[in-house]
């Protein structure tokens, strides 16, 4: 396995705990934030923070490093045109969570780079520099995006990458992915919000917020997230997120037409119970080595099976 | 403050909890329960389990002991049936997630019990005795129905009970007390299952479960509870379930219409960062003492504006 040096350019919750997981894995690893104070606490904390995003680039062309876009969507394009510049033909990945997006401003802003997209399922309500662990990868499922044509040297380094952060890696195409995430993470985000505000709705004073207890503390937990990140990553997964909350209103008001016609609610609670010991079981596997040239298509099947990649075989 | 006997029917989650917290507050506890394997359990710990409910409820009735309803709403009404022949004018209260069904129970089945509604907000996504602890009530909010016309003396005894178990006393009536519920309990179970359902859906294979991380997994953890529990609970407060089912429609639908037109969610994730902020701040109280003789319109009224009664003045 090679030990391919590492910049990542962005240090917030995401980027800061990869740094810090790259480090101790023995990688060189060195960054770049937009951010004066992060820079600083970074520093101080003994990392390699870059003056400027172009030297931090400038350095990765020259080492013919792993380069990883760790900021959210909007701020993309503009550290995309300074790929162009600098390192226009980069080993280069991301860890935002929507992945068409990214590929489709890959192609328009940074054509040359040898982009292969990739997801770390991990995070936490908090942000920021401080906010980040070394652990945070530490048994998350990490996809990286196999479609057809895409460079399996670069493949190589994004799930090598993963593994040394203690992540397993789930292969995936960009648009499956998106549909994925808008079902188990963007919708939940919309649910959480929805939900809380129907329990802060004015009518019947504090009572509701006084008697919340486990199902609502736990429904609205993401809703402690900053909202330009949650908006970041819901709208820029706008087409998938559609038809996920299209499936969830079918699915709530067939609950409401039963409820209201024979007062059951069985069908409803009964999927959902079924559905949540599919996903105990999903979490644990089963864990596989693959070939170092596995086809996309075959990669691609493995992550539609369930399957999570621990290594070469 | 009274030391009042107790005497507790169902020896599940809830009424195994209360059982330990009281006999840990020191006082004179006895049980029923229906299981004999539970009765074999609870002996096994040391607690002081009838042969039958009638046995309990002819203890109940000499000592003047308080009487409560632990099992769910289903099997309310024939439990009534014995209260109503072996100790008609009883204490009593409940620990039933819904109190309007359980008052209206009461009054069909039991007409002479000196009947005031409770429902301790704790739980887990566990069930039965082993699951139950002696903590399971600190640092909970109860809720003590106090409709006009309750009998001041037993809403005493059961905040009187709230309080040595640890929790926190909230006034509501019955009907305020199901419309809250409805919107910070039953409402976040039937959008869980809603949830796990759509992201168990077949046409993405088995990714979106493997992708599945915190979001989802705190989003749907009530779907862990086994769906009998939910359905009782749910199916019980069907016509404040149904206006909190359409108002979770009617915002969910208008973050769709809003996402579908110009691609923004603000409005929606705005509001819901919001009242996630109110209940942090609904949560700490403010704690207050009330005098014992305090009206029950009054009593609603502080429930209404959030406070947390924690003691007589």
């Amino acid at each position: 396995m090679t030990s391919r040096p590492l910049c990542v350019l962005g240090l917030g919750l995401i980027g800061g705990s990869l740094a810090r997981a790259a480090v101790a894995a023995g990688r060189t690893v060195w960054a770049a934030t937009a951010s004066e104070s992060t820079a600083q606490a970074a520093r101080a904390d003994g990392y390699d923070v870059a003056a400027s995003t172009d030297e931090a680039l400038a350095r990765a062309r020259e080492l013919d490093a792993l380069v990883v876009l760790a900021m959210p969507l909007p701020a993309v394009p503009e550290v995309l045109r300074q790929v162009h510049t600098v390192a226009p033909r980069c080993r280069l990945t991301d860890v935002v969570s929507v992945k068409a997006a990214v590929r489709d401003a890959v192609e328009r802003h940074a054509p040359d780079a040898r982009y292969v997209g990739g997801h770390p399922m991990a995070g936490t309500a908090e942000s920021g520099w401080a906010a980040g662990s070394t652990t945070l990868f530490g048994g998350a499922n990490w996809v990286v995006a196999a479609d057809d044509g895409t460079d399996p040297e670069v493949w190589a380094d994004v799930a090598e990458l993963a593994w040394d952060c203690g992540s397993r890696v789930v292969p995936a195409g960009a648009a499956e992915h998106d549909a994925a995430v808008a079902r188990i993470s963007h919708l939940p985000h919309l649910l959480a919000a929805v939900l809380a505000s129907v329990a802060a709705s004015p009518e019947l004073g504090e009572l509701p917020l006084t008697l919340a207890a486990g199902s609502f503390t736990d429904g609205t937990r993401v809703m402690d997230t900053r909202p330009e990140l949650v908006l970041a990553m819901c709208e820029g997964n706008r087409p998938a997120l559609l038809t996920a909350v299209d499936d969830a209103l079918g699915r709530l008001g067939a609950a409401r037409g039963s409820l209201a016609s024979t007062g059951g609610l069985a069908a409803t609670v009964n999927a959902g119970h079924r559905a949540r010991q599919q996903w105990h079981a999903a979490r644990s596997g089963p864990e596989v080595k693959v070939p170092r040239d596995t086809p996309m298509s075959r990669l691609r099947m493995l992550g539609r099976d369930g399957k999570l990649l621990v290594g070469w075989e």
